[in-house]
């Protein structure tokens, strides 16, 4: 393709996908298909001779948004958001425009330097501690998910532990039933294995992390010659958003000696406002790493995870192995950083330019904005739910999820949830909204997550009115 | 940023990129910033206030530009490629615009399912065995990166021996000198501890994978009681794309019963031509899991990584981890893939879109052309320096990299590298040509990789005017 195709081309893709943000409300939240069905409208072999781009166009159109769930629907309200905006969109393009490929310095300087600073912006934007910031022994960088961003802060670990995966020793980590699952599957990959992933209590109602309990399994795996490696402390949980007691925590790890990782994957971005910086009380005396994904709630598109470490010479002794075709004078002169090391695959894309994008064009007071527009909606829709006698909300929601059951008067607990469940489908079916669920104690609940740049008042009350007549139908 | 204001910001984008492209060459290949130059240029703290998006252009072109090295430059001739295309850079664009994670099939069944088609076709297009196809008890699935599929294939791996990485037992895996350093990050992540990597001996003459030494490695660990648990055969290394034996390696695997995992991460899309699929003599008998990079050579994004194996199980077994909250329908009735489970990372892009736009908008004869253009280029290329005595060509190349050094009369070994490296130096800062570096036995090679999508005949005839003048000049 031609650059002069490439121009005719791309301002087509541009108005395609313009056209589809503004008519976004026209489909079904979740997609309709059955399983097959997109496959099924796919030739199953390769075409010989090329295709005219318009092709490609029409099956988009045809084949493959049927089988899109839309993510930026103002009425997707399951999982947790996954924001995309437009500036982000386009620095994305500027990053495949431009192709490089930044896993050294040297493999294009801007690539590293950009990151270097937007992070660091970040870093600022949220308050966290100086000591995360690049120019001292820490220092942040993009990561493709919290998944990999806690995997590497979990090799830090053991590193810091004085050990290496696989070198016999014995390592655990310490979490509990509401840490992402993600600190079992990075166990798992590090060869610390399953078993050795302790489940701390969590107070029954708040659902945080208990740092007595915490002390207390620490203290018996070390009694059995276990090396404890990492704590993970979660701000906003996945399933219901609590917040672990992370300064209490810290001092058992302080105390101890073990690394502090702090997993606030969704709700870390909020601290963006001076009123939320709260969640992060403990961080600066404590953390070791601290992860937030700006590609959930900070209108940039996925993939864009930001890690800081206070220290980052662990991390780096972990995964750095320098081949002689990557030798260079300026990763020789210790002057530069190779992101390459600070993470699990080589090879990187330039993944700063969206972050940069997004912070230029909305400044701190836009994303202060986008946040608090977030957590209002989600406290309106909370005092909906607790004004109506047949649901029961959970009553802590700081962010912009909202989790709440429907009452089943009568019903058995499975009854209850199997009722709970089938509105659920109901309501997903329906295409108007999209909501997910989560299990609390013995109680299937529904999430109501906010946080799409184009939700407004309205779609919170048209979800809540198809919610509440869906069930009182029901009843 | 509302949709009309995206679809303006996005022509301008899109303009930027096409003239970025059409006037490529009026840059130099590699930056020549000096560490800190374009952190500096940049402000120290973010904004206050949003800014225009014309903004964040200006400071492309006079903060960026001059710090990226031109990865699609057609005089960059370092590492391997990594191909951008119109359709690619489209194909990415339409991801970012949809916005949808596909983490599981439910969540944007179109994401799955159309990865499985594309992964499925470039199976056909590289002739793969019909085992790797979605319809048997193997599949295909995009990763970011080699690194990552190596060390998926890795966990897998250790899986089937029996096990899981951390339970205790030792597993060991082999490589050779010239296998890629991602393996050993691979078995270092993975618990298995790089002091278990084994370095198979090569021919010196070929570079190529002693499978007798191997044979014999595995049987010293055996006989101590470590686990082997993976071999990686390497089609087309990184230093010089030497081919390994596979069959044979294939061979002592099948025997031994050890996973066999096949690193064609550069010249496994050459397969795209009949003539060249000779290189994977012993894929379809032996390897249970080949790795293949678009993104380097098929005119594909960086990242698209292509993982098949022949049976998907271990793989799922190893990664899969199901929390509440992503329990349904669909993936409980066992009819959909979920791809997360064959990855690191739990969220998804919707890479499949570029891989998808590249192979409709080329076809299967402009892939091979793509291709035959490297190759045709690399082999004028490899006689300009055969021809010319005070040079020496490595007279292996069967695909687009060429190998070489200039002969340093009088000189020792020491001196000679010193010399070749200076060369380099020479010709790299002159802004003209980029190429890299390796070392073979004692000898500090040159590496010219060409590939890129917009490199002709006239520019590799530039490059070697440059090198020999510069060479000749130095004597």
């Amino acid at each position: 393709m031609t650059p002069e195709e490439f121009r005719e081309y791309g301002k087509q893709v541009v108005d395609w996908i313009a056209d589809y943000l503004a008519g976004i409300e026209d489909y079904p939240v979740r997609s309709r298909v059955r399983p097959g069905e997109v496959r099924a409208a796919l030739p199953a072999h390769p075409p010989e001779h090329g295709e005219p781009f318009e092709s490609v166009l029409d099956d988009l159109d045809s084949v493959v948004l049927p089988g899109i769930t839309h993510w930026q629907h103002p009425s997707f309200f399951a999982y947790f958001p996954a924001n995309a905006s437009g500036p982000a969109i386009l620095g994305d393009l500027l990053s495949a425009g431009l192709g490089v490929q930044g896993m050294v310095w040297a493999t294009s300087p801007a690539c590293t330097e950009l990151e270097t600073v937007v992070v660091d912006w970040l870093a600022e934007l949220l308050d966290l501690p100086a000591h995360f910031r690049t120019d001292t022994a820490g220092g942040g960088v993009i990561q493709d998910s919290a998944s990999s961003a806690s995997l590497v802060a979990v090799l830090a670990a053991i590193q810091r532990a004085g050990g290496r995966a696989g070198d016999g020793r014995r390592y655990s980590i310490y979490v509990s039933s509401q840490t992402h699952s993600s600190l079992e599957k990075a166990a798992r990959i590090a060869g610390i294995g399953a078993e050795y992933v302790r489940a701390v209590d969590v107070d029954p109602e708040t659902l945080a992390m208990d740092p007595v309990h915490l002390d207390t399994l620490i203290a018996e795996d070390v009694a059995e010659g276990v090396t404890p490696a990492l704590v993970c402390a979660t701000i906003g949980t996945t399933s219901t958003t609590a917040i672990d007691p992370v300064a209490r925590i810290g001092q058992v790890c302080r105390a101890r000696g073990i690394w502090l990782h702090v997993d606030a994957a969704y709700a870390g971005v909020s601290a963006v406002c001076p009123e939320l910086r709260w969640i992060n009380d403990g961080v600066a005396a404590f953390a070791d790493s601290y992860v937030t994904n700006p590609h959930k709630w900070l209108l940039t598109n996925f993939d864009c995870s930001v890690l800081w470490l206070a220290d980052r010479a662990p991390l780096i002794e972990a995964l750095s192995i320098l081949p002689e075709y990557l030798r260079n004078a300026a990763s020789a002169s210790g002057e530069v950083i190779d992101y390459r090391d600070w993470q699990i695959p080589l090879g990187r894309r330039f993944r700063a330019l969206k972050l940069w994008s997004v912070i230029r064009w909305y400044g701190a007071e836009g994303l202060r904005a986008h946040v608090r527009n977030g957590i209002e909606l989600a406290d309106e829709f909370a005092a909906l739910v607790k004004a109506h006698p047949g649901f029961r909300l959970l009553e802590h929601h700081p962010f912009s999820l909202v989790c709440f059951r429907p009452v089943w008067p009568g019903k058995s607990t499975a009854d209850a949830n199997a009722a709970t469940t089938e509105l659920l489908e109901r309501l997903n079916d329906s295409g108007q909204l999209y909501l997910s669920h989560t299990k609390v104690g013995d109680d299937v609940l529904l999430r109501l997550a906010v946080g799409a740049p184009m939700t407004q008042r309205r779609h919170i009350q048209a979800a809540w009115d198809r919610i509440r007549t869906e069930y009182e139908r029901s009843q």
